[in-house]
């Protein structure tokens, strides 16, 4: 039996009114310096330069996602006889610890060093950290479960997919909260009859048809949301600087040209790989700071690149069609660009939206009223439509504009 | 020039904060007895029956309608230099009257009775009423100006395609207030930057190219609220039987075995089509009257239909598909079902949707970055992915189940 | 033990996102015709002559009450012990059905045929009705039980007092929705803590002391929207003359001088006080369609309120402070104002106010952290304050100006 | 002339939807380094450690005010008359840049470091700054006029009542920006009301009587924000930690015992006073970096207090009536408490409340319906009510625990 609390904490919640938690394992995963790191990093990245009001950090979210997945729990009879109590735990803390191996910018941070935020989140459950401490005085299987959904080994199909999957908790939130912050008209969700028509069969998480109208509304705002939030140009050109900036960082320090105490703790994570304290100290706080401090560096690369950065000369975008790439090379020749000085971004179906719409969509289970189960494509003309006519794409270059510096 | 009120009128609204009146003229029309009486209309007829917040009027709607228009005039620059100040009180007033010739249960009554609701308004707008005196008033050719608005003649195509279009003042309000007051999740427009995107190229209507997100959003909000609220089927059953109630006492009428003083106002319009006085007491006051004194009269079909409808005993329904018709027959055969005791309903091609998707989608122009004219499928692909595949259909038979009778 | 429904059934609100039914007995109630009837009064009377948004019915409010009382129910765990299954059963249906006796323009009505709502409503949950009907068929002593609850006989306090109290389920509900409905920026309160601040005490409703800013908010709110909304002076000055128009008609019927068969149902409680049947009779459309006939019948004074409150042309108005009273009766000598052309209308210490804030107030019990019971103006400074310095108190004088006419 | 922008700017903002930019020396301010600069200072320093949605910045502050300000000059047609086209341009670059003068956790910083965000706000808009630049290039007065707007000299008397005052457009803002970051029920403010019935007389800003209820409400949801929101006690320990912290700082720069090139930027300030540049680098991340080095540093009391503040080991608080400080003294000796380890806390009569309600709110001035002016005290008894009963107050002994240590 997992103690509760003796009076229950709440938290107020600009989206949800209040947050609840009666468990005395959540709230104190929640005190940990781990979980209480989010709050130092933004959840939006570059986005709150673009949408000033999303500054909102991965610790409201974090909070946001156990919200929704306790909220799931009560609502769904069925999840309450599939999962025993300690299946619960797994999937509430599952829930709330999802996202603390994120870095600072965390796309750029993934991308450049090659780290993995799933398996960073696994190794701070597992590792040397108070996470780990905590869970361990509660129960000695729940680390390494709770690990086990976050990088999906199948131990617990149910738990991940309502964690993970084409329409989770995790998308429930940031959907409404990235909308709720930046101001975005789109990414109101119906959530209610969503969790409402959720039901379980055959170990899968699926919806009664009755949901079909919610869910196309829910695809549809993520569609919004990717084109007139995540993927807007100047977030990008941000994100690509950064990029650019880790890159440079990443290339000095191997090379050995780079000696600056306050890098040292990025230096562990190039080195060593996943670091538990090296991993706590990175955070926006440490990357703003490095950037500054690098903006006055000896090496010309990254100084201008930092420098750039702070003032916000962000680099320059052109969109061009796959087959007019012989117009980025122009580009980059003439400007004698470096490798650290433009990324050609395709946001295509390589990336996310077939990903999301062509092959996902159809993963969507819906259980239709005669009893059958179906693909959300096979029910619903609409997403069968966004299916078969191919999906908006667009590739951009972005680059140093040094015809004006 | 049209005099301006000394001060001007405010109008608190749920949706809009205020609405403002500075013209004496909208302001001596919303005075009428003809406007005043669209508040004795409910907007939403029988789906206030499953939706018990969508209580609205068309006056709350027709003030919504007034009160966009206003916006679009203020926001958009071109429009005040296309439309002379004429034109923009031709502008103002139509779409404040748009609705005014819109009987009780509307769409049925239109069925029933043959009386398009765009002819009535005209007629109201042109005849022997309180709205052309007050018209008359202020300038001799305003009644027939905005009569031909209503009436699309073309006199007027700036005006009319903002009036009424694939995406005018009307559609953008009555969604947002349908949503609002049933609680639908869908229906939130990003109305701000459609009318920002609004401008006038050779005469018509377009959208800047920063619209189309909103746009799409505004479809699908459009298709959603479609079958969510206006097709949901209890809704539909309930105005079905308002049509046989509406048929049996047309046809007791014009066989003259209807003899009650109580729809005098009705065997007016019947017999002779318009008439303004008639047309004014015709309300949803007057037609519940109606149906509960006629639930005890002589006529066995009528007070049949009329009681069970009080007591909201609606017909019943089932889907079938369009091949296999012989369902239907074969209920209809063993229920002995008159012509007054089903309904086969399409809501298909044939109806709204394809005209607002295949069609009619094509027709809202997208003015592209590169200054070409474009219609929204040519650059959106989800719409054009909605044209393709087809559209969800769906056809019911609404019968009075004499099983249970 | 009271049946559940096979499947819960859910209504869609506004304000509330879902209502749920899981009680069999309580859907009943919502099905029977006197529930029903709630469809076709106003909540709000006159006020929706003022603000055009508040069309909302008593239907809507009732179902809002019971689903705030199934709330409290779920949320406060002492009221699960102190109240038995039945109980909680008494409970929940007398805040569904608290409003059934509500006549058509309620405020009005009650004065005039000296008819008290709280009296038809008991009458209706007793009387020869559907209501008690399905009572009845769950438990022989619900309905008497439940008018006990409706008359504050004191059988069940605790019952009582969160059903019509200071801070009760219903001034909760009509307060958010009616700020909802009319658009003003009030009336939004903190439920949600006040709620999870209930508890009982020696069988009192108190509140804990965490609870004590969310309810000097809520009366703030309270005293708002009477001042702003329903104290709005046009909004009473179309209740004053219909409470004129209600007076002639009683006059006239009382002298047997108006022959109507329309006006029977009025006449049968007028005759014989409350009966089912004429009261099931009696809704807006009813009393609109009576006022509608009666500005053509033969008496003159009748005729002559009916036309003017047709065509809006309300009873003027002015404020005049308690010692001028010599003022008022200038203006009723000059117009030669007859009994049913005039109304003083106090708005002051001796109506809702004192009784809210001088009294009442102080009868809102506040459980301190030091765990004695206060009342709410010994611990609020702000509520002390309005309770010694004297409320806001206003006089009008509403008649009807036949210097126009 | 001040010239426009070729294309006007648009912000998403996620309380007012749009925040448009027409003038090009708005849009330059906004582009400056020091402007910027607020992106990266949290509005409510501590408060988002107990809300934790409050996570926004100065930044959207700023642009918040500055779109009421726009509001104020759109809506109220005396304004246009009475300012000069310069003079609203120093009113909304005043709006606008009012705030750049804060430092990070700005109330602890200003009481250790005697610094008035007033005065550095001055000394950036017109010392080596780019916002000076900017301005300069666009008038050669405005920095000065606009820093004398700021320090309230009285040379722009209408100006300085807009920007601050009882009831300005900086209160407005942050009142329902907080509210909303939040979650907070309290802070909807009726802004539209209270602008339309802002106007001018004898060089003073009053509000007709029309608004009295809508100001009544605001100074409601300012007293609860101040006592639910910025007076949280775990939010004012939190602050009270800082305090410690810098205090300790200051000490220890001024005894020349800190020696770490990082601090460098505050030793400027301490020992120069006002520097643009040391005051430009002062800002969250800075402080947050310094927080986490100083927690290993060789000074015993600063390292605790700042591994404490990053552990979240809060000062303690227990609240004392005024009579009883001897309570307060016995905590210190007990615990052996240096001047680093406890604060008293008065959030009373001597500080916001007295201020606002007490005095200030009787400048808040009314246009009577009659046309005399009046104190909202002398129109509101509600406000009365406040003033003569006294306002709550609390006193708090914040202290570290060393029982727990």
């Amino acid at each position: 039996m997992f103690p509760k609390l003796e009076r229950k904490k709440v938290f107020r919640d600009p989206l949800y009114g209040y947050i609840y938690v009666t468990e005395a394992v959540i709230s104190d995963l929640i005190d940990t310096k781990e979980f209480q790191r989010l709050r130092r990093i933004r959840q939006l990245s570059g986005v709150s330069m673009v949408f000033h009001g999303a500054e909102h950090s991965r610790f409201s979210h974090s909070l946001g996602v156990y919200s929704l997945a306790l909220n799931v729990l009560e609502e769904v009879d069925i999840l309450k006889q599939k999962l025993s109590e300690y299946e619960q735990i797994v999937y509430l803390a599952s829930a709330l610890l999802h996202d603390v191996g994120h870095g600072p910018y965390s796309h750029a941070f993934e991308h450049v060093f090659k780290v993995r935020h799933e398996k960073s989140t696994a190794l701070i459950i597992t590792g040397n950290t108070e996470i780990h401490e905590v869970l361990n005085r509660y129960d000695a299987h729940l680390a390494a479960d709770i690990a086990s959904v976050i990088l999906k080994t199948g131990k617990f199909p149910i738990i991940e997919q309502l964690i993970s999957s084409q329409l989770d908790v995790d998308r429930m939130d940031y959907l409404e909260r990235d909308a709720f912050h930046t101001g975005a008209a789109y990414g109101r969700l119906d959530k209610d009859r969503i969790i409402r028509m959720l039901t379980i069969v055959d170990n899968q998480v699926v919806f009664k048809e009755g949901a079909v109208h919610a869910i196309e509304n829910y695809l549809m705002s993520r569609y919004h949301m990717y084109w007139q939030v995540y993927y807007h140009p100047v977030a990008r050109s941000y994100e690509v600087m950064l990029e650019s900036i880790y890159k440079r960082i990443l290339d000095l320090i191997k090379s050995h040209q780079l000696d600056d105490e306050y890098a040292d703790y990025l230096k562990i994570i190039i080195e060593n790989g996943f670091e538990e304290n090296a991993y706590f100290e990175l955070d926006d706080y440490y990357v703003n700071g490095l950037i500054k401090r690098f903006s006055h560096c000896d090496d010309l690369i990254l100084s201008e690149l930092c420098n750039e950065f702070l003032k916000r000369k962000l680099f320059k975008y052109i969109s061009v069609n796959t087959n007019q790439e012989q117009i980025f090379k122009d580009i980059i020749d003439r400007n004698h660009l470096t490798a650290y000085e433009y990324k050609i971004d395709y946001i295509s179906q390589a990336t996310y939206l077939v990903d999301e719409f062509d092959i996902a969509v159809s993963k969507i289970l819906i259980l239709s009223k005669d009893g059958e189960l179906k693909t959300l494509d096979q029910i619903s003309p609409i997403i069968r439509g966004l299916s078969t006519s191919g999906i908006k794409s667009d590739q951009k270059l972005y680059y140093r504009d040094k015809t004006h510096a």
